[in-house]
């Protein structure tokens, strides 16, 4: 399996790779997202497996009658964040493909049908809205919202469909009785628990907040530091609050992303906008910890003379997998159930359908970044665990 | 002198004006800084004085025969930086014309030339280096290096200006024999002097450093805390580090400008690159403030497991303008005299000839801004007040 593995995997490794970062630009319905949607389609056919596209932008590869019902659905996303790694996202579909064949060269012969799916623009970086395909799927973003959301160049949604997204497709996810995403770890543990697939238990709740900070534009050269307002200062203190109080509560947050304006070097910004992104395991951990980081920017922003604003762009409540099926799933691979703190289009669905997810390990545990990685055996052993489920799930 | 001043200064202040801000985006060689340069020419043929192109994108309009030597040169630039006010560089080329017109209409006539300026690519905003113009002419910076100056679009400045820029000029800076440059005031000192002009004496030391941060890329939902190399945080110690050092040293210190890799809400950043502008009344003390930023930011960098990489990308030395001709026309206009801590043109060519600069007062001592200001009143008493010098420069 590894060398098949290795064999399918380098047929998608060039696709949007950045050659001097060595990281992934895949944004969704891009030209490198396309061609990974039109390489899906040629693997289905290849596999004899008829490929239908929901008015959404996502893709599903069935194996089995459509109309039989009860399905087993898999897979995972294309699209990457900005310089993204090789594995998040593209390593659930690349693994679901090698499990059918895996399933079939072992001549079984499944009761009920068995769907590869790639969703559209999991990671939101281009449209903002992480898990917009599940979301539009599922009925938990409004259609007409989804429409309208642009990437940084203007183009909205609709405009990069083609076409007005169709929303919440009842039907469509009443064929599917489970869902299985095989994920790319994010993080450490599978390294320190000395094995190669984990199940996992829940996803932390999580969102994003972005603090807006108006100042006073000024030139940087003549205006002395008493008479500034410069957002500037109140944002750096609340980068380092946000740090201090995640810190506090074992939870996280990160501010990675920032918008200055004019952004010129001799000039005192008149406005800084950074994104706050924090997750925590309980809710009510996560309300105070971003109720802290607010109190302390808004008290240094009276210090500073500057105006703050914050607007929570998005929420992910708590997300407990089927405990049924986790613990099923641990069994049947005699592997570690464990939480995340990413979002993914698992956890969207997994309050419309039992939904579970496998991890694989990552060495590095670096994600969204060039440094990510999994071996090949692992990542065979990673199919091999899929094969398995979806055996478990559509046999028995 | 009023209504002559608004009326000229109407027909320049539609352009490159932006409806949001109110502010400016006239960079160098784009549109709306070459629908001013052509402006600039309709104007100087309106009043007879022939328009000369130097090698580096500099316009000179003369009065008098360029033959004749010991020229006064007068004049600014027309460029803005991103969203800056309407008076910072345009106000001395308009008053420079008008200037021309009082002592023509009290039926002056010079013995030496008299010269108005327009001075390419004056704030840097567009290929990163200020007063690249008066740099070129003066040999300040090789015209190669300048050549290969690029835009944030690609574009380099050879490109933008349409050939290879010329470099120094002796000869063309031989025939002026002093340079006065009037300029909105940046600050706040002649509100507190309650007087409309100054003269200045000196321009701060300052310079720009580049504060490069690389930590690791990662995943904001799932990398903990404790295994993070998080370049924001330690450009956010460096920020507040930089605001507390200069406010010790009464100097002025500024990060309006940053740039993260990926920028993504959901990534920690893998680098974070700020610029420090720094300034101060003398260079020991600005030596002293960066090497105390650079130290605070070092050791913030060793406890987030970061790497810090710090470059001079400009330094200014102290300018003390000739003391002489700075006596002679604060005594002629019974104005003040003052230190700024912005550069010019003016600072650049006083090395090579006597140079002043004239400053007219600012209600709300911002600038680089859209609330950048100046009276009427006040800038009909620059014009006075420049035709006066001018009168004596070139009459005596």
């Amino acid at each position: 399996m590894t060398g098949r593995f290795r064999e399918l995997w380098d047929e998608i490794a060039p696709v949007g790779r950045d050659a001097d970062s060595g990281g992934y630009l895949r944004y969704a319905l891009t030209p490198a997202e396309l061609r990974l949607r039109e390489w899906f389609r040629a693997q289905a056919e290849l596999r004899g497996m008829p490929v239908s596209e929901d008015g959404n932008g996502n893709l599903f590869a069935w194996w089995g009658d459509p109309a039989a019902g009860g399905a087993v659905l898999t897979g995972s996303h294309f699209d990457s964040v900005p310089h993204g790694g090789a594995y998040d996202g593209p390593l659930g579909i690349v693994s679901a493909l090698l499990a059918v064949d895996e399933l079939r060269a072992a001549g079984v012969t499944p009761l009920r049908p068995v769907v590869v799916a790639a969703f559209v623009e999991e990671e939101g970086a281009r449209f903002g809205v992480p898990c917009l395909g599940s979301r539009l799927l599922t009925g938990e973003i409004d259609a007409d919202r989804a429409a309208g959301l642009r990437d940084a160049t203007g183009v909205s949604f609709a405009e990069a469909l083609g076409h007005r997204p169709a929303g919440a497709d009842p039907a469509l996810l009443g064929r599917f009785a489970t869902f299985v995403e095989l994920h790319v770890e994010q993080g450490r543990a599978l390294v320190d628990a000395d094995a190669p697939v984990a199940v996992a238990s829940a996803i932390w709740p999580h969102g994003r907040w972005r603090f807006e900070l108006r100042g006073e534009g000024n030139h940087a050269g003549t205006t002395r530091m008493a008479d500034r307002r410069d957002p500037m200062l109140t944002f750096a203190f609340t980068v380092l609050a946000a740090n201090k109080e995640a810190r506090l509560r074992d939870a996280h947050a990160t501010v990675g992303r920032v918008a200055v304006e004019p952004n010129a070097t001799n000039a005192v910004p008149s406005r800084v906008t950074g994104w706050l992104d924090a997750r925590a395991a309980a809710p009510e951990t996560l309300d105070g910890l971003v109720e802290a980081v607010r109190a302390k920017a808004a008290e240094r922003a009276r210090r500073d003379g500057t105006e703050l604003a914050v607007t929570r762009e998005s929420a992910t409540p708590l997300v407990t997998f089927d405990g049924g099926l986790a613990d099923r799933l641990a069994g049947l691979l005699a592997a570690p159930v464990l939480p995340t703190g990413a979002g993914h289009d698992a956890g969207v669905l997994a309050a419309h359908l039992p939904t579970a997810m496998l991890f694989v390990r990552n060495p590095t545990g670096v994600s969204h970044s060039p440094a990510e990685s999994a071996t090949d055996d692992d990542c065979a052993a990673g199919v091999v665990a899929l094969a398995r489920v979806l055996e478990e799930l559509a046999c028995h």
